[in-house]
């Protein structure tokens, strides 16, 4: 039987030809030549899932630099190097309402968050290291960690970066004067130049997207890149400001955490499923790649990707409740996914039912229970402990511990 | 046997002490006289399901207006009333960067978002009614029916919103002036003031959350009240710019869709889940109930419940593989929410083991499945037509019709 | 003989002819129907001397309305009514870096200064009045007192001022809040839209310009309009902000106090000596008339009208010394304008003959002394008693009285 | 008999007495540690007049940094050096409406003046000079040849200033990235410090601004240090932009160009008569020394040297007018300073008389005019053109020369 890849790719190159069809009128950046080399007939969707799986369609094996898109990837690194609550202090996490160049520092002279470029050069400068060469190769082998290759630095956008980065050199000089920014402008600012020069294809941003979707977790690798707090933070800052001044549309239109790069790539995460790399280099106005912006939102629909999207309507948890009159036990059989609104009806079913049939005894079957969040297992338990306290024997069949308080 | 609504409640309970035990200074809201009679001990949490379940503790029916909690229901029957596209030629939905009160109009002329007071003075606007009188008794209409009981305005706290409410008549009058209000200025005005000062108590709010949490339905009443987009469009919004100017630090830290009122209320959401009302009075800087916010960063975190949380690792929602070499047929029990990774678990199992066996018909037990995304749907149905088409027979036992393509 | 008026008119007939032919673009105003009926081929220079006498060149009797030109009038007449303290507190004297109708309030909630629409709004509302109708007339008497005739409001003008004002009663409202404008919105509003209105033409902008150049006396019906310190503030506020945010450059170029209109028309003041009225519809991207700026740097090279011009040297103000050793008597006869400079050379000149020649009379005649300064009397007035004290007789022959302490 | 000077330098004592006694709050800046141990009681106002004479009371030749002061300088060195249409392509002359080191740039990327830090800095680099040392000498001569004396540099101070001197050049790369500033950022902040850390005394201040207000001309050694419209445009410059954020009120207040400095000192000029420099470093919250302020606004109102004053009414220019019937002669005594109004009398004057008594020869005696401006000497001879072709015989006497055409 051929590979299931196929109807995720399928639906990818649709997507892809309609969109290429469609009219997303686009520029490619060209404020340093090397980047207005980027083809603008490239395009690509890829996505690699928790379980280690990709799909890909269109040029999904065309290297291009990650740009901006590192920022979010540098700043998981940083938190996992120095906590929450030390990088709290050096820069904000709100979203600016201005372009991603502004000069934006908060009264307490933080950048507003690391994804504008203020808030990214201070990120750089949390890297450990006191070389531009020892932060690059910090950043290097984090980021490649997180795609799961070697990844490797386009010397020749780097310096066409430094060449002209001087609002970028300010910026790391404000944010010093201000004291956000602690060490050397120089260093810091070439080691961003670099950072943002090192080289990804729409996989490797599919695997980075899924290792942050996958509790920090690269699911290829399997090796635990940043912890999963960091993971949940970066998505977090990645909804309210990955998309540049458009980051409020993005969660309206799309509802994905995302980031993208001015060489024309996205990564959108879908939180506990997988990433997703795109990538056209012609941008819209506000930034962003147009088609890729074109492709994320016919996706979401269309796979009903949204945050808020509600899922379908679950079907009762409980499978069967069967009651013995001769033996007065009553036992119910759960299933799937037990969240609080499950366990919730689950504890008032069972209740009804017990006073109902005078059972003596009440038998939970859990061996369908797929996992169980805090509070419905806070829920059941409190359950068990009143039937216990009414005298009422209990047995819990859970092989697989899903119900085991954590 | 006791009700079950007991663990919540008492968790709840617990919560309100630590807080009142920890230190959030904060100060009520005295812009204007009625504001400044808020009893700052007054504290109270209260929860709603979707499955209509009301959970509380502390001070839940006492009375305060909901000031711009209204903002975001406000906004829903717009966008039920006019459209999405309609509504957004008139106000955006980016966060501003700025505070509640800013005079903050993009280039297009339109109020950044429909959560500071210049864009919810547009979103009034745009409530069908040609007096103030008509736009408050729609408003009230809608906002009591989210909350599934009869909300009634403080004519007094009005009044008062009223008598020092020019620099709201001025932002009202520069939005019509930039095109974005269509309407008598001063009408709109009061029916705004009047708006914000509909009572409300922390479970009012609860049951209006749990109703954006359940698509839109009221769960208590099961009533519809506005479409199921236009709550994901609410939440969505509520997660870009609901806090104010302290939004990213919201979504960072306690990861809910939430907003707040100067009254000292707010109303979080999980969605698909519940609805949450807190309220205490006084403000911390930002404008926000002080004692409101430590209350559902503490939720947040002791329940799980940020939206960038990961669930825990699901078990196989393969709970059995059974191969019979006599009559050459597999079949896969099924269990749980099919995602799209559960999904992908299932085809790359179900090809591994026919290949592996050799079996001629495969048979697919979903009695235990609870629910099913498209995603997952599709890939599902992939792996049956490519099964088919390599020569297998196909049996799906799906009594409660999860599979089935929508 | 001829009137003598000629060589000033035939120099204002080559300016029009040079500007016209030169490269000036710029479009009538068209943000109301009525302005942009405006006619672009009219041009007219005039000018009037604080000696009352009048010159004009071109379209000098063609009427338009006098719009923000006001503002500097109304300003001077606020003043005038309350006092430069009073009215400080409720608008400030500062540039605003900002365009016309920016929102542009001060932390004490001032408008930045009374020649934006927010300060010259709350400007009107410090004038006598309880209605519209009691406001305007009062501004259009004091107008028209400026002007030396009657002037009346262009009806139809001020209608669709209105109709279009909505940004003007906008920030009349956030003066409102901010505490900076007292009394009734609409009523103050109205009568600024209807001051807009008044109808005048270039000459009646050069008998204004004149009365404040003469310390506030109209030269032509030599009434006092305006206190002179007022005349002195408004040329101040002129020279500072007249010319919206290209105030700065005009100091720079062109040298004079001035404020121009959207209709086309510009005052500009050359102090103490005579006020000057253009009028040219189309504006600049600044939108102050292109023509009328051309030709006011024109005027202001070739006359010489720049503040700070240096005069040409002056000559000795010690037109003659003569010592008749029989009397021992040393008589000095001074002339001209006596600042302190001229001040200073006398009193050196004098110590150094008295020194050298032995004189014990001291003669000064001052027939010949058009004008003395405060300080140049002060130098004086210490050379005599530094004289007298050293035995030396005085004799001072003043028959103008012009070197009088004042 | 004892020298002149005495009445400038008693009223300034007196001044300086008064401010001593009122209440003008201040702290001595401490942004750096060298400037914080300015001597708050130090308290100095000196002037030097264009003849080239001097006056001081207190401690006027206690040396500080020059600071900010400079700033006008350098520009006019730099005007004189480039010709202002090159340097308005680099820095505007625009007030920015905000703090002295606002990021104040305008569309076209230029800073907004030359006396904000930005400004300051793009001014500074356009100093010839290749080198920091380079660009220092070249600024410290010509500012050494506007005081009159040789400058030195206060090397502590500056290495003070360079080591607190991020955010100034986080502006100059700002300024490099927009274009503005052209070489090398390090090089040119260096210089800038170093330029800010000359030291002068009030009599220095003084003498470079009599230098500014003589053309200019340094009045004490006769020198030409910056040509006559360069002296213009500095005065202009410093009339709209001098004072900070509060050159609006300023000019309304005082009336005279100016500017400050961090230490203390304020350099003020009234122009065609003298410089004044005072010193005092405690700072009001602007950033101007508080008493500095106070003392110029009293030496402001007391000796009348507010720009908009209006001179004392001039008696008529004509001394005395004879007409001989028996030689039909006219003989007009003119006398003072020609301006346009002056000249303007004499000719209305000349045209009656003559029409009344027919006399067919008008003699024009000049020998007591001390000046005519442009505008005066076209007006008079337009006079005698008509007159003589109207038949009359013209003589003018005028020994010197002071009504020849320019």
């Amino acid at each position: 039987m051929p590979a299931p890849a196929n109807p995720v790719s399928y639906a990818f190159e649709r997507v892809l030809a309609e969109v290429r069809a469609g009219d997303h009128p686009g520029n490619v950046a060209d404020y340093i030549p090397e980047l207005a080399k980027g083809d603008p007939e490239k395009f690509a969707i890829a996505a690699a899932s928790v379980s280690g799986h990709s799909y890909a369609a269109g040029d999904s094996t065309t290297r291009f630099t990650i740009q901006s898109i590192s920022k979010a990837f540098v700043y998981a690194l940083v938190l996992a190097e120095h906590g929450v609550d030390a990088v709290l202090t050096h820069v904000g996490v709100e979203p600016s309402g201005q372009a991603f160049n502004a000069i934006s520092f908060d009264e307490q002279g933080r950048p507003a968050n690391p994804l504008i470029n203020a808030g990214a050069i201070v990120t750089t400068s949390l890297i450990p290291g006191t070389t531009a060469d020892e932060r690059l190769e910090h950043i290097r082998q984090g980021l490649s960690a997180f795609a799961g290759r070697e990844l490797h630095c386009d010397e020749t956008v780097a310096a066409s970066e430094s060449a002209t980065g001087d609002r970028n050199r300010a910026l790391a000089m404000l944010a010093r004067s201000s004291g956000a920014l602690v060490g050397t402008v120089e260093d810091t600012v070439e080691a961003y130049f670099r950072q943002c020069s090192l080289l990804v294809d729409a996989h490797d941003l599919a695997v980075m997207g899924a290792t942050l979707a996958n509790d920090g977790v690269n699911p290829v690798t399997e090796q635990q890149i940043v912890p999963a707090p960091v993971a949940r933070d970066a998505l977090s800052l990645m909804s309210s400001c990955g998309m540049y001044d458009h980051s409020g549309q993005w969660l309206f239109n799309v509802g994905l955490p995302a980031k993208s790069g001015v060489a024309g790539g996205i990564v959108a995460v879908a939180p506990g499923e997988y990433g997703i790399g795109v990538f056209s280099p012609p941008l819209d106005p506000v930034g962003n790649s147009a088609r890729g912006v074109a492709a994320l939102r016919m996706l979401s629909e269309e796979f009903g990707l949204h945050l808020f999207r509600h899922p379908a309507r679950p079907v009762s948890p409980v499978s069967a409740i069967e009651t013995d009159p001769h033996t007065a036990t009553t036992t119910m059989r759960l299933r799937g996914s037990l969240d609080f609104v499950a366990a919730e009806q689950v504890a008032y079913e069972a209740v009804g039912i017990i006073d109902a049939s005078g059972s003596r005894t009440l038998v939970i079957q859990a061996e369908d229970v797929t996992e169980a969040s805090n509070v419905a297992i806070m829920l059941l338990h409190d359950l068990l402990t009143r039937a216990r306290d009414a005298g009422i024997d209990i047995a819990v069949i859970d092989p697989d511990g899903v119900l085991r308080r954590k």
